[in-house]
């Protein structure tokens, strides 16, 4: 048996804010964070695991508290003991301590700060089995798939015996799916180009850019003057032309009528979808949204999404065409799986949340998942990308015309380089005493 | 002018789980505990702004540091601009920091923080004014009421202008409901006798305790063994008879359909409401067990539901028959109000979250207020009492009869004695020495 000896967390941070890589309507000037996890093990197999959580800056800290306060409900645990009831395991560390749970309960801080803990387990286990997570989850039975999950406050729309059916209804094709990712990637999308603090010539020089490296889907931020959203709408429909793909995201910025008058202006435009229109929590307001922008603008929301009970909603009220789950506000992957098989039961399309730190290596293993064993398609599916802080990991995504490469390192590929960690660590590290 | 020159925050708990005081099905052994905040002035005037969030124990430590970061948003301001334009205020206090709201937004830690200080700020200017928060809120025309308040993602269900009409045409009978309320009080119910933890004989002794003392309404725990729910509420029924109200509270234990099937069990010992029958995430699934259950049984929750937005939907779903809104889990007092208007609105009666320790304190101002110059009307609407820790506060809550009697001393009623704040302190002060 191999026992988790300890638990270390770190504050993460890199000053991205100084150039307003990621800057948009609601979220003016990040500083792309983490709340950085490694779990070590008596193992001496010089394997750890590592998972983060995401935050844009100011506050991390608090979520690195909120680490340290679960962290006795991991140390000293076996992780066979573990990995042998993942689905339980899950449920003792989300709502095993009630006073913990409290806090939350499953949201904000504390659920934050749950994900990156779930996700370095799941780093750690991937890793010991030599498999990539994605890999790993694809191997599993559907038995011991939905013997890692929980289905509390959701069984009122998917059953445990609901979620077996999906995942035996696809067994069959596995490995042609898995082949066919190895040798076509997985289809993305990026925003470079469209972040709302950038210039006109940034943006088209971006743009170009994108265009040359393949890339046919395109996201722009929105939700600032109008006018100005109009403009730069314009501009990237002049350099990628009206074939290609324009995705539209507001990050909560309006008002449900505020919403639904804006999106009837930016229409022009022909956005696949508009993102983030109004605030995450606001489950009607979505269904409302898209009910009056149907069928020429589709609604996506997700990143905001704190747990399985929001997206069963959303889901229920046919509020969104595509469902853009994030890896780690949901409470680590166990959750997110709980998501995919609901997404698969209402048959909405899966395009996580990317972008940040770390989201895009976390992500790229949810979305071969889901296509190889969950969904089984790749209709209205794409993968956000953006290309930010890749350089500090380990094994960070690849990117061929496009497409997303399937990664083939074992583990969870969140794995920073220990020099990143230690330049960037807020306020000691290096990059912050410049 | 007024400078606030300092915010102390402290981590105040008290060891109620060594009693089970407080035990539900959730929530087995709760240690109740204050994030308390303490505002200074350079006004010279002896004034300071009390206020506290309210969590069960471990975790309050997350809490704290939350508050230490939203610190640097009020330290150095000017408390008469603050009032001024106080929805500007919470808006900038509770969003205006994009790096923070990523934690939320508007949930979870960052926002009981918010709430945290929030309520000290409505302290400190009812002291300078004199008066109760009860009265400094009753004595404000509808006009500057309806400029404390943030209307953002709720303007779909409640514009400042449909608040302005609710306020107005409440306007005419405040004062004769304000001599109601001096003269009668407002009515009160008690869970003292229904903790889960408690023993048969210790139930029976609290029923009759409570019964001497002139208690009408009473609530119990459920969502343990069903058998054992139906044997406690058959003790309470012996107890207090079928006359009078009987409610129950389940703290989040059951799926829908399993809340469904549980509840047309209990239906037997004739309870007003299920309280919590789920996640207080599921609006819909709340409707559903409404409807399913209607009209026999009534459907109570809020103390866990985190903002404005999540009420709004409760109430526009028809979820609810009773607005439970927690005074410090909802972003403080402005937010609170918007809560109250909403549910005038849709003509469902405000029942606040008490117990814990502070939130009576709090809810009796809420209730007040909500009755005088909101909904004016105590149909449907009975506020929650925990006889728990009320000795630690300086202006604790007064009761006779069942009812609570109107607090005249000015402030929010949340300063506890500094001997109680040293003594469960934690984790230095004597009572965690013990």
């Amino acid at each position: 048996m191999t026992t988790i000896t300890h638990l270390e967390v770190r504050d993460t941070r890199f000053p991205t804010s100084r150039d307003l890589d990621g800057s948009d309507a609601m979220n003016a000037a990040p500083d792309y964070s983490a709340t950085y996890v490694i779990l070590s093990t008596d193992a001496g197999d010089g394997h750890e695991g590592h998972g983060l959580t995401f935050t844009i800056g100011r506050g991390n800290e608090v979520c690195v508290a909120a680490v340290n306060s679960l962290a006795s409900r991991i140390v000293g645990r076996e992780l066979e003991t573990i990995t042998a009831d993942m689905g339980r395991f899950w449920r003792d560390l989300t709502s095993g301590d009630s006073q913990l749970r409290w806090l939350g309960p499953e949201k904000g801080v504390i659920h934050l700060a749950c994900a990156a803990i779930v996700n370095a387990v799941w780093d750690l286990w991937a890793k010991r089995e030599g498999k990539p997570i994605w890999k790993l989850l694809a191997d599993m039975t559907p038995e011991e798939l939905v013997r890692c999950l929980d289905f509390r406050f959701v069984s009122d729309a998917l059953t445990p015996g609901e979620a077996l059916a999906i995942l035996k209804r696809n067994e069959a094709g596995k490995a042609q799916r898995e082949a066919h990712m190895r040798e076509a990637g997985y289809p993305g999308y990026t925003t470079s180009a469209g972040w709302l603090g950038y210039s006109e010539d940034k943006m088209r020089q971006l743009a170009r850019e994108a265009l040359a490296e393949g890339w046919e889907h395109f996201k722009q931020k929105v939700g600032g003057d109008l006018t100005e959203d109009r403009r730069r709408a314009q501009i990237l429909r002049e350099e990628i032309g009206w074939q290609r793909t324009l995705m539209m995201d507001a990050n909560q910025m309006w008002d449900v009528d505020e919403a639904i008058a804006n999106m009837r202006s930016l229409a022009e435009y022909a956005p696949l979808w508009i993102e983030e229109p109004t605030s995450p929590d606001d489950i009607l307001g979505h269904a409302e949204i898209r009910a009056r922008l149907a069928p020429s603008i589709g609604v996506a929301t997700g990143e905001h999404c704190h747990n399985r009970v929001m997206f069963k909603q959303l889901l229920q009220a046919d509020a969104i065409d595509f469902c853009q789950l994030d890896a780690a506000r949901l409470g680590g992957l166990n959750e997110v799986i709980v998501v995919l098989l609901l997404a698969a039961k209402y048959d909405v399309p899966v395009c996580p949340h990317g972008g940040g730190v770390g989201l895009c290596e976390y992500t790229q293993h949810i979305s071969l998942f889901d296509y190889i064993a969950v969904s089984g398609s790749l209709e209205g599916r794409l993968l956000e990308y953006v290309d930010h802080l890749h350089e500090h990991f380990v094994d960070p995504v690849r990117i061929d015309k496009g497409r997303y490469l399937v990664p083939e390192a074992p583990g969870y590929s969140i794995t920073m380089h220990p020099e990143s960690l230690a330049r960037f660590q807020f306020p000691d590290g290096e990059a912050w005493q410049e």
